[in-house]
């Protein structure tokens, strides 16, 4: 079924299917004691492609790969090993990552350079290549309709300690949008986020596929926070192989932003320990890195998290939490406001009427803290989500 | 008594005692139900001063006035407001910092500009006047025999979550400098602490005295971290009276500094929710700068600050933490060496009988992570905690 959002795209209901010319695969390579832990997403025919990953300095063999490959601008198949990350895993981390390449593009009988792997989980464990080996071995003997995986079987395959899988999709013209994505920690994405995958059967030319993308990233995952820790294997990539026929590049960006949009609140919703959406919008700044900075600073801010946990509309955190930017010195406490669910609380407090509202504000799954600086006309709105001892929990003892 | 620590400087145990020419008093004024929330600390002489402040945009009143006060280097008193911060108060907060500024004056009977006044605790909430001006009433009664608190009631007097008092005190030549310390969450000092006193009966020039609180604080509250968040009320302060004749300047600011990191250590273990001291060293860096922002990035980290906490020698976050600084471009993977409590985990795994010793010393009260580099030869400390259940059940309902 399809019908229209509240922002005017395609958005569809019922079993999620791929976009055409696209099919996947999910099976069990040992990575986790059970369940599907291998996906593999394949296009028909050559698409065209864009990609973006973590700038961490410590990006892993499955990033410096894909990297490589994403150069080619034209990928077949997007690979994702769960639970084990083959981080800082030396030279035989990056034998493996090639090995899991060559299997999968001698699976679907293309050439390696059009694969992209991502793996994401633990990092500083090899890879468990007998278990890995074993398992391609025994799809090796699979024909075409073993790949009758949904987008739902494969972005549960990809999770790690995510609690649910995250898919979305738009459609453009007669094409669509079907996006993958997982993460839930380590999650302050810089340049892209954990893994989304992205794949569409418009056709577009590689450029403006690719300033698609970039658009769409800097809107979006860019704007996502969990723990202000960046991920050493981000990567987001988008594969259109054209099967529905060419569509406008400014509709398919605006679809593309939107859909990025709807992954990214997943990925915030279900941050580690998460019980609460956090969307904090910064409006009135000199400019967009000064609204972006602002909303970052607010909601990476332990005291805010903690005060949204508990349903505290403690705004002297938020005052604080924009007062530490000390760079900011056009920022002058007199021209500040600042709103919990669209209720005022800074300079006017709240009235007795408005206090029930307030705290029902506090209460719902999807928290707004709005503020504006006084300066400009520039805004910016960035997504996260509260600190509850579930992270503490979560993360305390995830490798022991 | 008096004995010399590891560090050559002299300490002193048993009960503490203020250095000659100070004297001490602390009361209730309604700040919080019970147990003495204001308190006063003066020279009976005038006292040469340096101090430090905040650099939030959101900078209180009483930062505010003290800042000008400080300006001209000499101060008598110290006065502190416990559980209430009087930040985002308006016009009417400036009117009761500086009235409380006058009455403490009026007590003393000096000049407002020789009183610095500290104020944490809440932000948004005005002061509650009528009681603190009842105390005062009462305080103007008392002769001089009612300044009877010694340095431990003054540290517990400014207490907001603070769990214990913190004090230090160091000799050097025949003059004393006692500290007096609070600071517990919102706590990652950006030119000062939340509040920390030095007394000294020490003499010394002004220039000296300031130069020698810059770099003291530089290397020991600069590198202090509980939460990433900066408060508005930070401050730092020494006092120096002269009563015990000159000192060597470069003998002071070594003890100073010494004491400085005592108390830093203190606020440390004492973080919110802290169960362990988390002390993070980045050795063999390009320059300091470097050094520094890698060991506060690896302290900072919500995933590494868990790990410890789950006694968890999780390597792997250590090197996403330093990954992270995307614009360190010179950090190299095969450079890098990562150990816990002295024990190298990283790029060489711990052997099977290092790893009884690796698990014990993940279970301190002070866990040790030292990196190296392999760029030059600058170092650094810094000190944090780890991540609890403990901060988030503080934090979640502190106003409520």
């Amino acid at each position: 079924m399809q019908h229209t959002n509240a922002t005017g795209f395609g958005v569809e209901t019922g079993s999620l299917s791929w976009p055409t010319g696209f099919r996947a695969y999910t099976g069990h390579g040992g990575l986790r004691d059970q369940g599907d832990d291998i996906s593999v997403v394949a296009s028909d025919r050559p698409a065209v492609s864009a990609a973006m990953f973590t700038r961490s300095l410590f990006a892993g063999p499955a990033v410096v790969l894909s990297r490589a490959h994403a150069a080619g601008r034209e990928l077949r198949a997007v690979t994702t090993l769960a639970q084990n990350a083959n981080v800082a895993t030396g030279r035989q981390g990056e034998a493996n990552a090639a090995e899991v390449v060559g299997r999968v593009a001698a699976l679907l009988g293309i050439d390696d350079r059009q694969v992209l792997i991502g793996s994401t989980g633990v990092i500083g464990r090899p890879l468990p290549m007998d278990t890995i080996r074993a398992h391609f071995d025994g799809a090796a003997g699979l024909g075409p309709g073993a790949f009758g995986a949904g987008p739902l079987d494969v972005a549960r395959a990809m999770m790690t300690t995510d609690t649910r899988p995250k898919t979305a999709v738009r459609t453009v013209g007669a094409a669509r949008i079907v996006g993958v994505a997982k993460g839930v920690g380590m999650l302050e994405p810089n340049m892209a986020t954990m893994l989304a995958y992205l794949f569409t059967d418009a056709e577009l030319p590689p450029d403006d596929l690719d300033t698609a993308l970039r658009t769409a990233v800097d809107r979006t995952f860019h704007c996502l926070s969990v723990d202000t820790d960046t991920s050493t294997s981000d990567t987001v990539a988008v594969l259109a192989n054209g099967a529905a026929g060419p569509v406008g590049t400014a509709e398919f960006t605006a679809a593309l932003t939107d859909l990025c949009l709807d992954l990214t609140r997943q990925l915030a919703s279900d941050g580690e320990g998460a019980t609460k959406l956090l969307r904090v919008t910064a409006g009135r700044a000199r400019d967009e890195a000064q609204a972006r900075r602002i909303a970052k600073s607010v909601v990476n801010s332990p005291l805010v998290k903690t005060a949204v946990h508990g349903a505290d509309p403690n705004w002297g955190r938020v005052v604080m939490a924009i007062g530490k930017n000390t760079e900011d010195r056009d920022i002058t406490p007199d021209r500040v406001t600042v709103a919990f669910g669209g209720i005022e609380v800074y300079p006017e407090e709240p009235t007795p009427e408005t206090l029930d509202a307030l705290t029902d504000a506090m209460r719902q799954p999807e928290v707004a803290i709005t503020l504006t600086l006084g300066l400009g006309t520039a805004e910016a709105t960035v997504y996260g989500c509260d600190l509850s001892a579930g992270y503490v929990r979560v993360n305390a003892d995830y490798t022991t």
